[in-house]
């Protein structure tokens, strides 16, 4: 896999969009049986409806979309074989660092069975194999992605050199420990799915976890902020889209706009939009007394916080508000309750925003944007593999750089170490172009 | 940490090198105390004297080599807060990723204490904080280190901001698991020791391991090699320090190459050098009917060898030695048997070389040159953390880039996702200078 080049993959993507097209009603049908299977469990009320509507990929423009995604991949430019460093040692000693595949992936999804498709391909542009497994609502349909994924790959002339056992589905819950334990043999996990799935593989496994498990993002309010920004951002980070886990969970305001009559604008605007606000005593205190506010709001949207609330992901109309005294206290915060993921300062004070973007632990650490931005495709990577929170490798959104690694070359004429040292030959170290890499 | 500028990161460096100086003795008498204990230990027969000898520090140049490795350190670049991808999304709305410190890393070592010294100004150099625990037997000498580093570090001016919590170290073992289990508040663990060390902190933990654990070497001889190249390659590879773990512990060798009679050098060159080979039976045959070997030698360095040698870091003048038809069989054992660490082909034939050299899964894969520069100073790092043979984050030879990690900051004027999409603005994902990155 290390081997094939960027016109291998992309002939191999092409020839995956081509047949999926093709055998777009042996898919359907595969869809059909698992949505039968669902409709009987969604009335029995062990599943939701939410998660039925993900089921479905006959519904509108789905599987076109899918398949377009597919050719969308193919655009993008091939992360591997990058010279990324390149050294003369000596001369005639040249060494070149170069970005290859990380191996072998392991996803593990929820019910979209679209994952198949979207993982295969951005596995496979980025030469890596992998292994996946979605959930057992999506069984038939997975089965069917991957089969055709496969026969497509199996299709490819012998040229092509990507074997068919680049993408591999495995069915059980058991497989699943089971790959787990291989930490020899998978490289990364990339799973794809509810915080709880995330955790749970998380505290299972000694591989690499590409991803995030919670995404409780902050926007704090500076005393010193715009309060239009401030309400365009803070309305937009909650509201955009609840579900997504670039939503902000919690709102910092910076005491002073209390007193000023500049937070009940940001209240305002929250609470317009429908977000119900868990407030600290002080802030609830003080909204309730607030003439700017409808008794019909203040009865039905304002409610107490308590200290669990700044560590909840709510993925709904639900924000969580306190007072911090200054961005001091908001920096404090968000470190100690945060997952790392993006937090915002709505601040006019360059040095104020340089304070917290620099303080603050996170992924994304955002000046008077709305937290949402923080997305692959937002941020121009033109593909998302996922956004993590860790600390090593990857961090933030992801594209197909965090599917690849590293490794050296060194070039040489017969070298050996103990040609050089005092008395012999010594380095040089002298960069060298990355083009020079020919051989 | 990560606010601290490189002129703050490196006066306290100097301010370490300073004290350490100042106070030797009191170091030195520590030292005896731990050397006193060890002594009866070697004579029980507890202790070996090679561990005895690395637990000295006061022997030779030892002590003012680790001071000059300090201010060394002090020379190396900043690699924290270098901009590595600017993107404009849209006017007045810019994306900069920048180089943070990982955040808290623990080491764990063995018996040499410089490593308490060397490992925190890496970490501090790079804005880590770290927890240091060393090895039972160097106890007084390694607290007396992180006793001096932490007096330099709270004598700094206030205006420094490195506080002196930066550096800690702690003693026992029970310490040691409750740390491992900490993944919440520790980033990165960096160990220093022996392969059974490494891997029981590998076995664990879920904090991301800087690291490796076995060192399996292989340097494959093609059919093409030129033969003068191949003995000095191999008898450096195996001979210039064998308990490195880039020596190498496996020949693979062209099955033609003993049939030409290419092979007998390479063997004579490793038997002079007082190497003893554990031999493929075909191999061990062809060695003892040769008339270019004496008797002597046949009969004290010529050994049969197990399936298991060829899993075998020997630390030591032994090599296993086996026949493989062609570059494509180097590539399958080498992939199997080896620790991705750093393989090394022998060959004329470029294109022989650039198969090896994508196929062969290492850290370092190197053509005509001795597996023994696999090194961050070698490499030109100038200082090296750690070899890491994991598939992420850092891999081969890591410098101070593997203790740090990124974050993106994103910069704006009141922007919302909303603000975005179908018959509203569009992203322009331009490339920007880094330089633009000044607030």
């Amino acid at each position: 896999m290390s081997s094939v080049t960027n016109e291998q993959k992309n002939e191999a993507l092409l020839r995956i969009k081509q047949v999926l097209s093709e055998r777009r009603e042996e898919i359907f049908k595969a869809n059909d049986q698992d949505k039968k299977i669902a409709e009987d469990l969604v009335k029995a009320g062990k599943l939701s409806s939410s998660l039925f509507k993900r089921l479905d990929i006959c519904q509108g423009d789905k599987f076109d979309d899918i398949l377009s995604g597919v050719s969308d991949i193919t655009q993008l430019p091939d992360p591997t074989k990058k010279v990324t460093m390149a050294t003369k040692l000596e001369d005639g000693l040249e060494l070149y660092r170069l970005t290859v595949p990380v191996g072998v992936l392991l996803t593990i999804f929820e019910a979209r069975p679209e994952v198949v498709v979207n993982i295969s391909c951005l596995a496979l542009k980025s030469g890596n194999a992998v292994i996946l497994k979605g959930g057992k609502e999506a069984t038939h349909t997975n089965a069917a992605l991957a089969r055709v994924i496969q026969d497509a790959l199996a299709s490819l002339p012998k040229s092509n050199g990507i074997p068919k056992e680049a993408v591999q589905i495995v069915e059980t819950r058991e497989d699943i420990s089971a790959l787990l334990d291989l930490d020899r043999y998978i490289d990364l996990v990339v799973p794809r799915g509810s915080n709880s799935l995330v955790k749970h593989i998380q505290n299972n496994t000694r591989i690499p976890v590409l991803g995030h498990a919670d995404g409780i993002c902050s926007v704090y309010v500076d005393k010193e902020a715009d309060i239009e920004k401030a309400v365009k951002i803070v309305v937009d980070s909650k509201t955009n889209y609840t579900a997504a886990c670039n939503s902000a969970e919690t709102l910092l305001v910076n005491e002073s706009l209390l007193s000023n009559g500049s937070f009940v604008k940001v209240a305002s605007g929250l609470l317009n939009a429908g977000v119900t606000l868990k407030c600290e005593e002080n802030v609830r205190t003080f909204l309730l007394n607030s003439d700017a506010i409808s008794q019909e709001l203040k009865d039905t949207k304002i409610e107490k916080a308590v200290e669990e609330d700044f560590s909840t992901e709510f993925l709904d109309l639900i924000m969580a508000v306190k007072t911090v005294p200054d961005v001091e206290g908001a920096i404090v915060h968000i470190n100690e309750h945060g997952s790392k993921h993006t937090d915002a300062i709505v601040t006019e004070n360059k040095e104020t925003a340089e304070y917290f973007m620099t303080r603050v632990d996170a992924a994304g650490c955002y000046w008077n944007a709305s937290t949402r931005f923080a997305d692959g495709f937002r941020y121009g990577f033109g593909a998302e593999v996922g956004v993590s929170t860790n600390k090593t490798h990857a961090r933030g959104p992801v594209g197909l750089e965090g599917l690849v690694i590293y490794k050296y070359k060194l070039i040489g004429n017969g070298d050996g170490a103990a040609d050089f040292g005092s008395g012999k030959k010594s380095f040089k170290h002298e960069t060298i172009s990355p083009c020079d890499y020919k051989i």
